[in-house]
């Protein structure tokens, strides 16, 4: 493959950006602590009983501000989030900035103070950072690189390597909104106006799905590039199960739902930035759903499936129609610096 | 400042990126940690009796190969050396890359090859990444930010807050070069080409620094962006000491100096990515030398000044011409995307 070029859809969380992770990073750096390629690293280092989380997402989003947020929350929301996934309690953020000559101060002040009130919100402090500016033309106004360190309680253990068979699927609410946001921004598309993002830190929202369930929570991902899709299908190959998913039972807002039918998209393919998606023991499903609906986040929080024993590494739809088929990962790119 | 547009000598490493960081950065996120401005933050999360040690840097670095190294090799040198310039052992990395549609995929795998050999000679081990593709003309090739993680032996307590009057200031080796080769590598300047960049890790030489004279040294720090006159002022305003430098010992390469002398420019504000600058107790001094001149990064280490309770927060440079001058911190850019 070395005699190609990078594509759009070696970036878009589906099936190259996959091969490119084992060839090229697994292949050369692989080591039992990045070969789980979880959220976050765990990593073997430890302060007191508690494992120490560690992780890293750059933010290359277009456009920088949009509805319901702008790459500062976003960088934020991202990395914690991120921590969260594993089980773990977020603590210190950096921040490494890319910015183009000539950008406007202004807005790079409006983006600082969205990052500060996003860590405050989220219960993290930046730690340490970094600025380059480039020549004008050498990147687009200003990408933002977060990496994050949490820790996690000896009693946790969540990792998509963890879903069982007759675990239920949940999703903390509507899928699609930061997608179709940006989108709508992007493209000048009337009809998704009042949508937002639906970007946001999942602190509060986890750390109790955490206390009230502790240790039934097996799987926590956020679906972000790739979707819902990419994520179930993470999870049915890393656990090595199979996962059904009922498509009705998958919250959709309207506005969303009319945007994919004019656009021709699948809302399960739509990058969220504020949403997670849990295989959780089935005897606690319930519980942990009804924890979730009392905060905002995840108000519209709904059990959507679950795992099995059958068709392995795949997973199934039921469409609303009654049938079923297979939901594969994203192949082509749909949606270039959604994040 | 909030009606202007960032500058390149925003990233320079001079005045303008400190009234940047001072007014944006920790008036908005300053907290004891951020506020300490060392290379890395020494976080307060102890794995046993070690500290831990976080950092962040971006690179893009303009060529991405050059000649002594490539924007791989740096990513790792410069976020393994932060580590080492608070004393913490460097353990593990992240990798967040931002790469260009089109973007050739067998300069991926050399930069990637080159990643791997530089980590394993610095001894560490990468466990998270990130990468994102934007469209052609977004970013220019690729740019790369590496975090890392370390830990630091209860006994160490470095920092640049820490020179006293009358240490030592020792430089690790001759200084500019990966200035110099970059520059000549851009610009096509043909008296430079057997120059190569001093880009490397510095993991033995500090190693062994450290266990020869333990307690001894208070500041280390890499002269990167703004070279050896940025940080010598950083040392100064933050240890509230003055600092006197002899130009006659800073060591120099015959070809940097022709260099210099026909592009107008001092080599004390060329950026190097492999040597340090060092505040040592004095009278350890010699024995740190000599022992740093065991290893090729450090062979042509050399006391360069001292520290002073006069003039604080300035650097004074006594000529070869045998008078004294401020030596101040850069105000303009020289060169953008030196690192």
């Amino acid at each position: 493959m070395n005699k190609g070029t990078i594509s759009l859809a070696h970036g878009n969380g589906g099936r190259l950006m996959q091969q490119l992770i084992n060839s090229m990073i697994l292949g050369n750096f692989g080591n039992p602590i990045l070969n789980r390629l979880d959220d976050s690293a765990v990593l073997p280092l430890k302060s007191g009983k508690k494992r120490i989380a560690f992780t890293t997402d750059s933010f290359v989003v277009n456009p920088i501000f949009f509805p319901g947020g702008d790459i500062g929350k976003l960088a934020v929301c991202g990395t914690v989030n991120d921590l969260l996934m594993v089980g773990a309690k977020p603590l210190f953020l950096s921040a490494g900035m890319i910015i183009e000559e000539g950008f406007p101060l202004d807005q790079l002040g409006r983006i600082i103070v969205s990052m500060k009130k996003t860590m405050q919100t989220a219960g993290v402090r930046l730690v340490c950072g970094d600025t380059k500016v480039v020549n004008k033309g050498n990147c687009d106004k200003i990408f933002i690189n977060t990496s994050g360190i949490g820790i996690i309680d000896e009693k946790q253990d969540i990792g998509i390597a963890r879903a069982r068979p007759g675990d239920a699927v949940i999703v903390s609410g509507t899928i699609g909104e930061h997608g179709i946001s940006i989108l709508s921004r992007r493209e000048g598309l009337r009809f998704a106006t009042r949508l937002k993002s639906d970007c946001a830190p999942l602190t509060c929202l986890v750390g109790a799905m955490i206390k009230a369930c502790p240790g039934a929570i097996h799987v926590m991902r956020d679906p972000t590039r790739g979707g819902t899709a990419a994520v179930l299908n993470e999870i049915a190959v890393s656990s090595n199960v199979g996962v059904e998913v009922d498509e009705n039972r998958v919250p959709v807002a309207n506005a969303v739902r009319a945007a994919c039918e004019l656009l021709g998209m699948d809302p399960l393919y739509l990058p969220c930035e504020g949403r997670l998606l849990a295989c959780v023991d089935s005897r606690k499903a319930d519980t942990v759903v009804r924890v979730m609906r009392k905060f905002s986040p995840g108000e519209k929080s709904a059990i959507i499936g679950r795992v099995v024993a059958a068709h392995r590494k795949s997973v199934y739809l039921r469409t609303s129609g009654g049938g079923a088929r297979i939901l594969d990962v994203p192949v082509q790119e749909q949606m270039p610096r959604i994040c």
